[in-house]
């Protein structure tokens, strides 16, 4: 999916909403448990009821490699289903993933072709690198952490570079500028670091945004958009917890999708006061 | 394994090689590709072949993932191959995984509890609480990227902080010394920065080293040595291609296993040099 495509879904879905699957077997309901492959029924019925609302879907890959290779089946049939039945929605591996550049090609090879994924969220460390061989794939993308929403990212993400006086996260979304486009590469910044949101607009005015930590993490929605929305919306916004655990009963999937179309109206305001029109 | 039985095994073989399972579908011997997951029945014949002369064993995930949930299934199949034939071998996952808390306890719960692995190697971009899952378990260990082997490390791990003027990779040694212990933290640092082994060496003098780039990627072993070994050896030397894919015959295996054996000599030479008896 290309930036365009990804630009006409927000717009017609009234939404950058992305559901998180950060499915649990330990936390999915009951009922499900004793049936063959629960991971995947309970996704797919988040999918269903989720989709009318969302314009992105991601997996986060320690959930389902946490049941082994029975997990990587799950999630291989999930992306499966969201590929057939709701091609529009553009769907994230969050694997944060990067090695020496011989051994990425291989993660490419794993989350573009194996599977379907549009977009694999990958680690800066090791450099230039790491990250390329991601990018030689027409519409697939790279989502670079930056700004990260966990307590950690203040051990190093500020440190401030005695050269030019560049903290680290600012060097990664200034140099990596070089490696790809705002057509195949995002970042990561986390919510609850939504003040730091206009800083990094000033570096990466045109990129799109992955922004995880809305509700359980504490980030706030409205202070996302005021300082992150860009002209062609620029984000996708992440919900996990919130919304797939909304309800542990039997109606797990109803309010998955209510607490999935409430963000969504909260988000058409929030466009509309961005002056993104239908 | 704690440490005092990776030294044991170290005295006892006079090796401190890490065989890497890089194993790539489409690189493995030709006469293989008919059977039932050659992987795996290329990796027991590389494992036969090597144990006599290794400490520990590597499999790189991104090679497993290539081949989606089958692939996943290899790399379990050879896991408990390891642990069943050869306890003693120190069980590495090179995923160079981290996420925020709750979800680096899913990758430490899939890395420890699922497969039977003694090590994961961990990325340091997100800081302590993406590390810390993995350090709650006894006699588990992480291996953290310091200075890795490959060219993009000058991206980042060199910045120079200006409040104190650590460089970005000294910074990761220094502060992540709070988070664990000798017993349960290893480094990487590539070989192909062999000098900079006597800086690490400054910061972590007791620590173990996972050192890759011998061989295919240009670093020398009596290097590594010289700037790195300390009074408990403390390093894990990887070689991946070289041992692996040493022949591409029939007679690959014990190819594999000549050239484990060649490092090994030369390892028992510099245990020699460095004091370290049998």
């Amino acid at each position: 999916m290309n930036q365009d495509q990804l630009f006409e879904q927000i717009k017609k879905k009234r939404s950058f909403l992305c559901v998180g699957l950060d499915t649990d077997m330990k936390k999915i309901p009951g009922h499900l448990s004793g049936k063959a492959d629960p991971v995947f029924i309970f996704n797919k019925e988040i999918i269903d009821a989720t989709a009318p609302y969302t314009v992105a879907c991601k997996p986060n890959l320690a959930f389902y490699e946490s049941n082994g290779w029975e997990g990587w089946q799950s999630l291989e049939k999930t992306v499966n289903y969201v590929r057939t039945a709701y091609p529009d929605i553009f769907l994230i591996a969050d694997a944060k993933r990067g090695d020496i550049g011989n051994t990425s090609q291989l993660y490419a090879r794993a989350f573009f072709e194996k599977l379907g994924f549009d977009a694999v969220t990958t680690a800066p460390y090791m450099g230039e690198d790491s990250v390329k061989p991601f990018l030689t794939y027409p519409d697939k993308w790279i989502i670079l952490l930056a700004l990260t929403s966990n307590r950690g990212a203040a051990d190093f993400q500020f440190i401030r570079d005695e050269k030019d006086g560049e903290l680290l996260f600012e060097k990664v979304l200034r140099i990596s500028q070089d490696w790809g486009t705002p057509e195949n590469m995002m970042y990561v910044v986390g919510a609850t670091q939504a003040e730091k949101l206009k800083e990094v607009r000033q570096i990466v005015p045109d990129h799109f945004l992955l922004v995880p930590g809305v509700g359980a993490q504490g980030g706030s929605l409205k202070e996302v958009a005021r300082y992150g929305m860009n002209r062609r919306c620029g984000l996708l916004v992440n919900s996990s917890r919130g919304i797939i655990y909304a309800s542990s009963g039997k109606d797990f999937a109803s309010h998955a999708g209510s607490a999935a179309r409430q963000i969504r109206d909260e988000m058409d305001q929030l466009l509309d006061d961005h002056g993104i029109g239908k």
